[in-house]
């Protein structure tokens, strides 16, 4: 199977670009394809890059807001979390797979329960994704060693699927929600089997006042001390860190996803040291966070929250422009994710969008790249390809409807049954 | 003319809506019209109002940013000003209502220049404007005598066009642009005429500080010593203020317009007082300042930036809910304006649009409100009426490719233009 995108526009040029199979296989000439999409009024870019959600929270989008963390968490989300049936994962997660398919992004970082379903719905969805279980053991150490082997076996399940486009990854959740002895443990599966561990870091000041009292150190310091630290480790958040926490992450090669919509609406008070992180040369790149801490998953969106919050929060306008931004959301979230793509090349995997420049916010068009981060929204989509095969065409994603409404029935049920 | 919007979601039951001329004249029952609109994938919504932009800067969109505030000013937008003709605001100025009417937005408070273009393109795009000519005299006594009758002369002209939907206002720039005098006579001709005042009112901190140099007072004590506080006025950002100010504001029915995306982009530094100024009463709406400084019209996204910068600024995820956001967006922003839209009742005028609700956006659809404050985004709005008046329907408005065309055009011959 192969795609010709004709005349479309790309780094300021108008060009063609040549898929087969899984992969961008040329860029320039015209050549004959089994399936020709007409570019002539589109920009390409890589398909955008989530490197932190939890996909199956679609099913919470609105269903609390404007509320304090802890009562959010206690009243609100995890009565409802309780009552989780399996295959309310899976609609959950083709909700979300939707969402982000039509406001392109062909690749997450997913961290939820059931991994198994996430699986199944991202096979089905035709997206890339890294999973993980998220892991919680609340420091009994009974349970975590009952825990860590169903973490282990259902990757070994989601393994077996042999879907290309499936990651597993390990999803300890944070240092105030798991045991050391795990977290050691999480590390050395990592280490032996090549995993991803992604891992919620210094999201607020409380849990940077609650690792000091209890370690004595700062959060950094502590994941440092017992080993943790290591380049195959994606961080979310990462708002509290001073200096040294820095420079250790750095030294260790973490990645680091920054979250800025749910950061500033859960007001976690302050805003991730981008220009000190960058400074070190930290990868940075870019998460939506759950839509129940969001709301949504459009990361043209979350681009503007980020670009914006630095310079308000650092009172310099001139913090991560907007090609920074762009950078972070497509190359370095691959890089993050280890997946070859986030960049349109000739040999890089094919996960493309097409943006439509025929509306108010693609003009005039002085600089492209200003208009995608601070002017459009995920709606300027209406083209995706993920792994060298159309997701989404003309804005429209095949058996959308069905999934809409599968997902909101889950939904509703769900509030009925956290009711019963 | 009669329109019939059949069996719309409306304050959570589904209903008719019927309007008759420029009004809603019933809701409720299935009644004979011209105009049979379908609402049964929809809610009704007021149509928005955008309470500070300078429509004309569309041209400008995405042609400087990340740059400081007085290097953005002087080598990039006055020079570009300085070469603008007056269709160029015309052209503009259509970009920008059609990208309003697209985004929901059916009313709105401008300033530029050239008011009888700004006019011209309000009338012929079908939407609502309060229009003003913006004055600054750089302190110059004998310009502002010229300068203001020019002003006065531009509002009759605008006058005698009889356009029900346009309302002529007073366009004095700032403290640190006008001088005393003139800024003593717009408050004396705004009393005499009725006109309402646009004004920029404490932005920066800088703003502030050369106040208290040149005045020995804060700047709204300075305007309360020279008689220009009234209920007429509307202060745009009105960030830098302290209680003292809050309480004269309040005093004297000053109506404010808050412009968070804006504030952040050129990193102003602080948040309007929001708290405060809802304890003092304060009519408090919501503005996307232009699109140089924005870099769109999207009051969808400027409704989730509002929420979302005060609930980080303040620390507190419980300042402004979503329901207060909506209410500053529709019916304060109305009341601001003294136009007498903003809800859906029978008598008010008929601005409404609808929001399709099967999207991602939408669903799960536990609070619509949340829905439509958190998770959508402008691109819900598919139909738009202004003053009992389809502007657009099925996502299309007429003749909106021209606009497009005509206004990039233009914004592409005013670069070529600055550089000669």
């Amino acid at each position: 199977m192969s795609i010709l995108i004709e005349n479309v526009l790309h780094e300021g040029d108008r060009t063609n670009i040549y898929v087969e199979g899984n992969k961008i296989t040329d860029i320039g000439p015209k050549v004959e394809a089994d399936q020709i999409i007409d570019g002539s009024n589109h920009a390409v870019l890589p398909g955008l890059v989530n490197t932190h959600t939890h996909a199956a929270m679609t099913l919470f989008r609105g269903y609390a807001d404007d509320m304090l963390l802890q009562e959010w968490l206690r009243d609100k989300i995890r009565p409802l979390e309780s009552k989780f049936v399996p295959e309310d994962i899976y609609w959950g997660t083709r909700l979300a797979c939707l969402e982000m398919i039509r406001s392109g992004t062909t690749c997450f970082n997913d961290m939820y329960f059931h991994l198994d379903q996430q699986a199944k719905a991202v096979e089905e969805s035709g997206i890339r994704g890294v999973l993980s279980e998220g892991f919680v053991d609340f420091f009994q150490p009974d349970l975590s060693e009952e825990l860590l082997k169903q973490s282990t076996d259902i990757i070994r399940k989601v393994q077996i699927m042999g879907c290309d486009r499936i990651t597993p990854a390990l999803g300890p959740h944070a240092i105030y929600t798991v045991t050391e002895s795990s977290l050691r443990r999480f590390k050395e599966i990592s280490d032996e089997e090549g995993l991803l561990i992604h891992f919620h870091l210094s999201e607020t000041q409380e849990e940077v006042e609650n690792c000091r009292k209890a370690h004595g150190k700062s959060p950094v310091g502590y994941l440092k001390d017992i080993g943790f630290l290591g380049s195959n480790l994606i961080a979310a958040h990462s708002v509290w860190l001073d200096e040294s926490e820095i420079a250790m992450l750095a030294d260790a090669h973490v990645k680091v996803s920054h979250n800025p919509v749910s950061n500033m609406k859960l007001a976690v008070g302050g805003a991730l040291p981008y220009k000190e992180m960058r400074q070190a040369g930290i990868n940075v790149s870019l998460g939506t966070d759950g839509t129940a801490s969001n709301n949504n998953l459009d990361m043209f969106e979350s681009m503007k929250f980020a670009a914006l919050l630095q310079k308000f929060s650092t009172n310099d306008p001139t913090v991560l422009p907007a090609g920074d931004v762009l950078e972070m959301t497509t190359a370095k979230g691959a890089e993050a994710l280890g997946i070859d793509a986030g960049v349109v090349k000739v040999g890089k995997l094919a996960d493309l969008i097409l943006v439509d420049l025929r509306s108010p916010a693609f003009n005039p068009n002085h600089d492209l790249t200003s208009n995608l981060v601070y002017s459009a929204n995920g709606s300027c989509v209406d083209t995706v390809i993920c792994d060298g095969k159309v997701l989404m065409r003309d804005g429209h994603v095949e058996g959308e409807e069905e999934v809409i409404e599968r997902a909101a029935g889950a939904a509703q049920d769900l509030v009925r049954r956290g009711q019963e």
